[in-house]
């Protein structure tokens, strides 16, 4: 059900970046999965374009207009992409998507100009719209979700940043700065999505927009959790660096419960560069006895219980509800369980 | 007069920035020149903010609402500053206006952070204006000059970059990015203020933003000459970077100009990671046996004259053509002469 939808979202991507020849696209296309380093193409990227989908499927719900819906989704899209293509620069990720994340390829100047232009031509495909017949009154209130979002995404990325550096987060703060981080992209995606059907306010987009807040947060926090207790086929040296480079609730909240002895033995290990495999079991270990493991299971399971709530009182139609809920749980529950 | 209507600028960023106290904005407010690296406030800053007087001026010119240029005129400093934030770390300026840059205060993945906040503020100025009164229409039309111009600027910053690393650029790539570069936001300043008067669209923009195209190209030239025979205060460390780092015209135009002699021994200064005075004061001589400090002056007059024939057709009160006249010989040959 996702596939049909990411495939119209990506044929979207696609047409909206075709003809667009300077360099400065094929880091972009580079990004996006469709070309390798040297500009050949690559097969099918396989990416989910979560947001972007989340964007047509809330369209859907309210009867909205494909083609404009999918404007809003390509917008969706390249705003988070250019999110993390600065994040990776930002934390020195040097992968992303199993493959050289864009700055390890093209170097950091490069991966910033490519994240500031991606950021400007996501705006660029809601002007388009406008060509489309769309009222000027919805572009304007669409670009300005964007920059909302955007600007979130920002005191977020802050936060996220400064924490690394401090000894001692509180939970509250974590919990805000997952809240910034990761709910109003997703949230901004399907107020997108009614716009396009015309839908500007009132309580099916105040509904839509806070399931779409705390199922951003929930996938984040879901990130923290994978990086200790994941299944995936993530590999341990992205694994070990995820977890030596960020702050993870997990980690705050037993930073908080532990005993000075567990404290001390936590603080110990972070204080490495690089984590090796018998640090991270010892302090998968004490997560477990601090009960933080369950502590942020149960995080996430609140956040998504708090997101169906919202979702059913949205109001639009069980079959809609049903593939936003099966996305929902797709990106939170199945990796968790 | 320019005093002025910087002042008037600088109230109204001023206003705009208020009571936004994440610390975010203390970054923010450190780079428009506020506070201090701590957060203390720092004596007026002195910042002539050009391309925001210039949307006043256009404003005025004719007969706009000051209220409304005015956050038009935010918009384009603060999207020029973001600007100069992630420029700072592409090419790892140490210092901006006689300060450290912000990345070297706040370290880069910060700045990246400030930089993408202050590009998504920009526009949220613009989106203010709906409570004003003005019409979706041109605010979604204010927002497409400004992103247009984004976009140009990642573009000429990609070719910036790229130009670097490579031996020879020909004198047109170089005009070329220079154009792309240096152009757009001006312009854009200069639509803008139009704008606020209504003025939408007709030979008036067509004029004012090629008079902003050429006039932002020449200020990009101007700095490339002042590196070599600049006559300010701009100190030794500065200019040896600037000379070591970047490509400019006068040695573009010396590279395809040259002897194989002279070539060569540009092409070894060019290979030192930091230059000694010596190598400069060698340089500077070499782009004068070549005709390249003519060359360079010459494709500067020649920018401001067809810049001053565009405005001579704008039509627009003389009053303001003396004024917008005044500032552009200020910036551009006041420094050159």
């Amino acid at each position: 059900m996702l596939g049909s939808t990411a495939s119209r979202v990506e044929s979207g991507l696609k047409s909206f970046m075709d003809n667009r020849t300077l360099p400065l696209y094929t880091m972009m296309a580079y990004q996006l999965g469709w070309v390798d380093e040297h500009g050949a193409e690559r097969p099918d990227s396989g990416l989910d374009r979560l947001r972007g989908s989340m964007c047509m499927l809330a369209a859907q719900s309210a009867g909205g207009d494909e083609t404009i819906a999918s404007a809003h989704a390509v917008a969706v899209e390249l705003l988070h992409n250019y999110s993390l293509i600065h994040t990776d620069i930002q934390e020195g990720n040097p992968d992303r998507d199993g493959k050289p994340a864009l700055w390890w390829v093209w170097g950091p100047a490069q991966g910033i100009n490519a994240g500031d232009g991606m950021h400007a031509l996501a705006r660029l495909s809601v002007f388009g719209l406008r060509e489309r017949g769309v009222a000027p009154e919805d572009i304007s209130l669409a670009l300005r979700h964007l920059d909302g979002a955007t600007l979130s995404l920002c005191e977020g990325a802050y936060l996220d940043t400064v924490f690394q550096e401090r000894l001692t987060v509180t939970v509250d703060e974590y919990l805000s700065m997952a809240h910034s981080f990761g709910g109003p992209l997703v949230a901004a995606a399907l107020k997108l999505g009614l716009l396009s059907a015309g839908v500007r306010e009132g309580p099916m987009v105040e509904s839509l927009a806070e399931f779409g807040s705390k199922l951003g947060t929930a996938m984040r926090l879901a990130e923290d959790y994978a990086a200790f207790w994941g299944k995936g086929e993530r590999d341990q040296s992205v694994q070990s660096r995820l977890i030596a480079k960020k702050k993870t609730l997990p980690v705050v909240h037993a930073m908080a419960e532990a005993d000075p002895t567990s404290r001390r033995e936590l603080g110990n290990a972070y204080a490495q560069r690089l984590l090796e495999p018998e640090h991270i079991a010892r302090i998968t270990q004490v997560l477990e006895s601090t009960g933080s493991q369950q502590y942020t299971h149960d995080a996430i399971e609140q956040l998504m219980q708090d997101a169906r709530k919202s979702l059913d009182q949205s109001g639009i139609p069980d079959e809609s509800r049903a593939s936003l809920e099966a996305v929902a749980s797709y990106v939170v529950e199945a990796p968790l369980s």
